[in-house]
């Protein structure tokens, strides 16, 4: 097996979409979630993002990074204007479309228009979700961090609501995102199904790890 | 399709260890890595985490959510103390292992030792690194925030060195976490096998979308 080591040094003299590439594949696969906003004047906008994380279950809170806000990201300002958005989970069906919601549309350009992804209301909701999405949530923003390393932003929002599909939830409250077929994302570009492994038990330092069964 | 429809006044309700479940599935797939740190007083760590994201290229820089600081997390602490540690990416081969470190070692215990993963020192590095992983990486703690709305750490990490096999870098900088047998968490105990989909070329406003030939 050969190795190669890499240095810092090394990675600051890479070529920028080289190391683009290169530094987006080292943390692993990422979440695949469009974000569903709409500005204070009523322009819907929907966006991928392979950032939303979890923070924890109560008050259930999820995090996402956003870029600079030197650059144009108009998910970012409708989310400060209305402070609501939407998260819905890419499937393998759609992974192209959720794709190309990261073209660089202007502002008065809907993505859900240009991409042909089914633009929904939801209870009541004055943000726009995606009807292919077989998991769909509700958020409002409740802290804009600011990460003053690189002048990104990590958002914190509270999940509102949710609506999936009722056979995806189990008896213990876990969600099937294998049976839901829901995508996940690596570097900046590379798409994945992930297949099940399987569950494993709660681990404890004195007992041999089980498998879980699922119900 | 039955759709359920959930608010939040029902995850208020929900029993703890269920809503645990059912939120931390919410995020969608997530990176499965191995934190390994070393106290100063020089006993040695390693842990599962599944909260590490990409934040940036240049500089280089993950992002990783450490639990509320009342709960003792032995990896945070060793963190604060020497500032380094080293990421290490969870493959197929060793998923349980990984699983097994987060059950609940005496400080004194090497998860190491508890678990068989292999522990070692690579380029003159003070914190160890898993020998099973396809990709390690060495980081430097630059940025410690404390998330106000549930008392979590976001910490913040530029990337030291990055050791992997070099098949796994492609021409572009992208490096193919299905060859490298990389696994991903969902919920807080299911791992998969994330199979390829394959990857998009970067999405235009007037263009078509499509699939890009990884050399």
């Amino acid at each position: 097996m050969m190795m190669k080591h890499i240095l810092r040094s090394d990675i600051d003299k890479m070529e920028k979409r080289f190391r683009a590439n290169f530094i987006n594949s080292l943390s692993g696969f990422k979440s695949a979630n469009l974000v569903g906003t709409k500005s204070a004047d009523g322009q819907s906008n929907v966006s991928i993002v392979s950032s939303v994380i979890h923070l924890g279950s109560n008050p259930p809170l999820l995090g996402m990074v956003m870029r600079p806000p030197s650059v144009p990201r108009h998910s970012y300002e409708n989310i400060l204007e209305t402070k609501v958005f939407t998260l819905n989970h890419v499937g393998k069906d759609f992974f192209n479309e959720a794709h190309q919601t990261s073209a660089r549309y202007e502002k008065e350009e809907s993505e859900f228009r240009a991409t042909g992804l089914a633009e929904e209301y939801l209870n009541g909701s004055e943000v726009p979700s995606v009807g292919e999405a077989s998991i769909k949530m509700g958020m409002r923003l409740v802290e804009d961090v600011h990460i003053t390393h690189n002048d990104t932003r990590f958002i914190i929002a509270e999940i509102e609501w949710v609506q999936l599909e009722e056979k995806l939830v189990k008896e213990d409250g876990f969600v099937d995102l294998f049976e839901a077929e829901g995508v996940c994302i690596s570097g900046l570009d590379s798409y994945h199904s992930p297949t099940s492994l399987g569950r494993l038990e709660y681990a404890k330092a004195d007992q041999p790890l089980r498998f879980k069964q699922t119900k």
